[in-house]
């Protein structure tokens, strides 16, 4: 017997049609855990209705990008940096990505849930119904498997999505410097079968940049994920222009992600392939960058765009997809419209999910409720509007 | 009986010792709602000690500049603006100030009261303890009673000290476009005799711009303020200079508020008359502003520095007082210290407090402890770090 919700202000996210897909005074029948009808209330199948009293519906949230298990935190070097250390100071206090990197090898998987669980219930707070759950702070075998294991475990510890991402090839260890290649044989591509092999692994993901990986070394990567039939992603073109989203774009890519220094080349190749692109405002923020991406050279070529939170103890402390949305406004000049479908029917299109993202029959039951009324809202303020209700698989979340 | 709080790391704000006046291992007596005693754990008065897991201890945060009482929200507008429209369309549309002046003007005293719980609900999520509310959105006399009387409600809803500014003077209404003296004359100075007798009113405020008010009108108001015995603080130097944030401190202002356009002889009379810089970095933000407040020279000076939200919906639709010290430190530079010290100790005395804003002795026992180990924690994440409790007044809080 389906459960029905009535009136709801339904931003269901369905394109083509009124902005948002917004239906007002709307209604929703759930049943089975899926999506049974969504429309007006006033053609709404017979039954009792439960009434939401004008509030705003969206889908539930979808952070199609984060880092969010991993040891430890930053604020030391935070604090190095603004009290006027250099780079090379807060290196010589064992700053940087290889902080992170030893205490993520420190923890047990249990610390790793349990640090997750704090950010994730951040995140579920304000609406967020699935996340993608990258590796990559590892950087060897045991611990990149580790970082997915704790990933899975999430999934099961709450009512969220999570989607792995493994991201072996995201920098080279201490144990390896100067030895890339030499990495990616011995620990990246064994990490990689051994974690797809344990059913850890949903997509292949890579940092491509000057200070990471070369396109041609995220290529013998791309390669290995080809050949295990999994799809790939890439961070790519954030701090410099190395043709890496083209790259990812010829290997089929679901997302290239950051991308603020795109070209137009590079924007033509991911609208031919189908590559979301992943807007990740959090990072360009705390690293005052000042290269924007190219937003209308997106919307020109057709690129679908998708906006996440980046969650990672460097770049991007942030759990807040609410704030990440407006931070897609206010810094890079997103429309509220753009940021919501970059949260949810793009960001799934992001996962390759094709079962969430949107309100409409079949889809999973995965809702949020708000105390708001215009979806709008969701990116006007500088961090989450208060959230009324979330549903997952058709069951109200307390 | 005192509760004794045991294994704490202390950020306790005391000056002039350890950054954070940081306590390692330490402890909290608590009794009748002060703090009876704090210092380390191996010095404790006698009885028993419940053991807080090594978690960070700050004073509760106050956030002492919020116009969290209003009606409506501005996502609309935020909307138009990101959809391409100019400000002469919003305007059009019924945007800006004067969007909020109505929604304001209509709503009932419990819709002002049941609006702003949603917004300080999220505050005191975050460790708030105190807040300063304004009025500034009824620029008639019957609105601005009703909402400086809907932030009284506030501290009895919930376990929050509020502190209230009247803000008569923070624009000029519709109905007296053009006749700036005669809108002081016959609706602030009246709205705030009948509040002050009513008791509504901590501190007089105003906006001292050149789209508001000169520093010469606010002189009128501010002799009225002095009059009737009330402290006054400023909106001061937010998008231009006119020297209001001197005449404010020649008035002996508890703060000076904004300051972006302030200059070293602003700066040095600020000093002189021991008037609080407060920093919105929200507002900045908001507004895509390129000119940051002189932070040096406020420190070189010896100004001292708080930061609050400025929680509004047109400027600064936030709530988090952790983002707002996350900006601080990231657009600003300020240091995580200065951002903590500027939400306690310096934020009582931006509001005149001198029961609170510390950990010591005598104090009020507003308190709250942290998912967290390192004080610098509290400005690296865009967003709150996760709370373990609030204390307020001595009493835990759910
Ligand atoms: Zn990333
Ligand atoms: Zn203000």
């Amino acid at each position: 017997m389906a459960m029905i919700l009535g009136n709801l202000r339904l931003a269901t996210m369905q394109p083509g049609g009124a902005p948002y897909g917004l239906i007002e005074t709307g209604a929703v029948a759930i049943e089975g855990g899926r999506i049974a009808w969504a429309g007006p209330l006033a053609e709404a199948p017979p039954g009792p209705v439960r009434d939401m009293g004008g509030r705003l519906m969206t889908p539930a949230l979808i952070d199609c990008h984060t880092h969010v298990v991993h040891g430890g935190q930053r604020a030391r070097e935070f604090e190095m940096r603004l009290n006027g250390a250099s780079y090379e100071e807060v290196a010589r206090a064992g700053g940087g990505i290889v902080s992170t990197v030893a205490a993520t090898r420190a923890a047990s998987e249990d610390d790793l849930v349990a640090s997750a669980l704090r950010r994730v219930d951040q995140m579920l707070a304000e609406g967020v119904g699935t996340i993608e759950v990258k590796s990559g702070y590892g950087l060897d075998i045991e611990t990149e498997l580790r970082m997915l294991r704790a990933a899975r475990r999430i999934g099961r510890a709450r009512r969220v999505g999570v989607v792995t991402s493994f991201l072996g090839a995201h920098a080279v260890p201490p144990e390896y410097r100067g030895r890339d290649d030499a990495y990616l044989a011995e620990q990246v591509i064994p990490a990689l079968h051994a974690a797809h092999a344990e059913g850890l692994v949903d997509a292949v993901d890579g940092f491509c940049e000057g200070i990471a990986f070369s396109p041609a070394q995220m290529e013998v990567v791309f390669a290995e994920a080809g050949a295990l039939g999994l799809p790939v992603k890439l961070h790519a073109e954030q701090l410099s222009n190395l043709g890496g989203a083209a790259m990812a774009a010829r290997h089929g890519a679901l997302s290239a992600d950051h991308l603020e220094h795109l070209d137009a080349d590079g924007a033509r190749a991911m609208a031919a392939a189908g590559t979301v692109a992943v807007i990740l405002p959090g990072a360009f923020y705390t690293l005052r960058e000042t290269q924007v991406p190219p937003i209308q050279a997106l919307r020109d070529a057709g690129v679908a765009m998708a906006v996440a939170t980046d969650a990672n103890p460097g770049t991007a402390p942030m759990t807040s997809l609410c704030l990440a949305m407006n931070m897609a406004c206010t810094l890079f000049r997103m429309t509220p419209e753009e940021a919501l479908s970059g949260t949810t029917r793009v960001a799934a299109q992001a996962l390759g999910l094709t079962d969430r993202g949107r309100i409409a029959p079949g889809l999973r039951a995965d809702l949020a409720i708000w105390e708001a009324e215009d979806p709008a809202e969701l990116a006007y303020r500088c961090g989450p509007t208060p959230l009324h209700a979330r549903i997952i698989g058709g069951e109200f979340d307390a």
